[in-house]
Parts: structure tokens; sequence; C-alpha cells
């Protein structure tokens, strides 16, 4: 079960609040983006950052010199949001349109990932998830590359998922107007893949598909 | 041109600072959605919320007694951020593995938008974003309606804007590697729309993929 303190508390919509574990796994694994905040003298910043799981910690990475992690490292307490947006409830009011949409809000403090065997594993993992098998087909970090990237992680210990996905909810009043109702669903689509200019034309096109809901192409 | 104060200086990759004032209403008329930060006692919350533009200025809506509303519409100091993903470049290194986006982040202050004509005006504006046409289908909203509906709205006065579109940029050295490199590109689509259950079949099926770049069916 999710945790359900003061601040995870669902009280906005409290029907869509959702307390299974996998529910906030799978938006995370789908939303590649977290949107990260911390706060500055002049107010809070929000900066959004690649973010992937495995097990129960969310990672995070970017340069030594990034503002952001610098920040971070420290031990800043910060909340990470994911987002997805599925589509359109389109009532028969202008009142009663709405959205479907799943996300989820965690708080915490990231720790900094210091050992390059850890960092290694870490960063595999979320090529692996993008790519899976791509890590058999690069050339994989070296000790300098390792050094050069921070890596921060987040447990997943006090997180709140929303799921809204209710269809068209009108007034009794309105439900004879002559006024198309119903839902304009949104999906997100790979592919296909872009070679870039100067590869070797006898490599193979890789299949990375089967890390995805959706394809744009047959 | 964007403002280009200490805060929305970009030092991380400024090579993809942009400050055309229109790759900012791009993206924020493409995203849909806003993620928000407030400040409380325990630490910043990261809050999505859906946002449309008018002009120069981002709305956001919902229930009188939201949280989120009722904090920023008290001038709280606020930063807003809307992200686009584009995709995925795959290097020959796993080091060099990064993404395509598109990312604006503004920062301001909200006002509270008091006047119901003016509230129709905006919550139409929204309507027709992302249904063109819709407002001469639909009922529109009574005063009752604007009246229980909170509408603020921020000044795009200081904002930056990011765009990573670059190709793979591999070490000299691995380039010889026989593994594939280029983009996997990642697309939003749309529909086809899906009518609620209780819809009189009479009525005739809208078309509003002209707001759309891509729409899922042919």
């Amino acid at each position: 079960m999710l945790s359900n303190t003061t601040r995870t508390q669902i009280k906005k919509g409290s029907h869509k609040a959702v307390f299974d574990p996998q529910a906030l796994y799978d938006i995370i694994d789908e939303s590649l983006i977290a949107h990260i905040a911390i706060e500055e003298d002049r107010g809070p910043v929000v900066i959004p950052m690649l973010a992937w799981r495995v097990d129960n910690k969310v990672y995070i990475h970017g340069a030594k010199n990034s503002r952001l992690l610098r920040t971070l490292k420290t031990g800043h307490k910060t909340c990470l949001t994911f987002t997805l947006f599925d589509g359109w409830v389109l009532a028969r009011s202008a009142f009663h349109h709405s959205a479907h949409y799943r996300s989820a809000v965690v708080f915490g403090q990231f720790e900094n990932i210091k050992d390059n065997h850890e960092k290694d594993r870490v960063l595999n993992h979320f090529i692996e998830h993008i790519a899976p098998g791509r890590t058999e087909e690069v050339r994989l970090s070296n000790n300098k590359e390792l050094t050069a990237t921070q890596v921060l992680a987040i447990e997943l210990n006090e997180a709140s998922v929303k799921i809204g996905r209710h269809c068209v909810n009108d007034d009794k009043e309105d439900l004879d107007l002559q006024t198309w109702a119903g839902i304009l669903p949104y999906r997100t689509v790979i592919g296909p893949l872009e070679p870039c200019d100067d590869l070797d034309s006898s490599i193979n096109l890789p299949d990375y598909s089967r890390a995805y809901k959706h394809r744009w192409y047959k």
C-alpha cells in the first residue's frame, strides 16, 4: 500500500486516488520525465529531468556541474511529479469537460550515488528500459565517463497516485442536447527509427518496440 | 525576445536556449499540462494542471476549494514548466545517449480572474484550442458554473525555452563500432473519438483533428 500521510492524502478528487504501488511503478516507467522542484531565494524552480526506476527507487543523472543536481545531492527536500495525459472528456456542456490522466507525486530527498559500479548498473537499467537489449550492442561507459556522471537516487517511500478515467458526466437536463459527447484519446507512439547520417548501411536495424505500447509504423 | 534575467539564463546546455517568444507559445500550446510548484512548510510540491494560453498569458482553472489554486491566487511566487518529449538519441556508446525534447520554464505570480465574462471568454478559448468549433456545439457555462470555477492567469514575462534536437554525437574512436545509432522518435497522436454509452446514435461524429499534428486513425 502506498503511504497515506497528511501530505500524500488526496483531498480534491479523492475517488481518483490509487493505493497500489504497482500503479505508481507503471506511471513512473511510462513517464520517462519527472518534474522536480527545488526552492530558491526567489521562489520554487521546476526542472524536467529524465527519470527511471529500479526496484523501489527512482534515479536521475546529469553532469556534475548541473545546478539542480548540486542542490539535490545535499539532501534538499524535493517533490517529483510524473504525468501521463490520456485524452479529453468532451461533455455536452462546457462546464463538464475534463481530462483522462495518470499522475504520481513523490516526496523525499535524493542521495548521491558515488560508487561507479552502482552508477553503471543503474544507468544500464535505464538503457535497457528504453531500448531492450541495447546494453549488449553499445560501448558501455568507462570509469572516466562514470566519474563525470552524477547519479542521484530517491526511495519511493512517500507518494500519491491519481488516475482520472471517468466517462462523460453531464447534467441530466443536458442529455437531450444534439451534441456529440465522448472521449478524444491521446496516445504516445514511437518510431520508425531514423539512422544518423554517418551510419554504416550494413548495420541491421534493431527493434526496441517491445518496450512500448504503440508504434507509429507497421 | 524572451527575457534573459539571471534566473532564466540557461547555463547548462546554453546552445539549446531559444529566445523567440513564438517558440515559447508553441511549446505551451502543444503541452496542455503545466507542472506548477508551490512551497509548503515541508518543502516544495509540484502539481500537474491543465494550462492554456491566450495572447501573452497562461491560464489554469479548477474548483474554488483546490489547495493549489487557493495558494496561487494570493500571489505566491511560482514556477510553471512545460515539457514535450520527442525521442531518444541512441548513440554507439552508453555515455552519449540523450533525448530530444522541448521545454519552457515560466516564473511569476498568478492573478485571480473575478469577472465571469472574462472567465467565460478564456475558458471558451481553451475548448476551441482542444476541439476547434466545439463552443458552437456545447451548452456554454451559466453564471452559477462560472462563479464556481476559479480561473487564474499568469503573464509570460519571465521565461526560458530549451530545445534539444541534435543528432548522435559519438566519440571519434567509437564511429567504427558495428552498433546501430540514430533517433527513436516519439509522437503524440489523437483519436479515434469514442462516443459515450448514452449518446444518441443520430448525432454526427465531429472532426477536431485539425488542431493536432498526428492522428491515430486514417
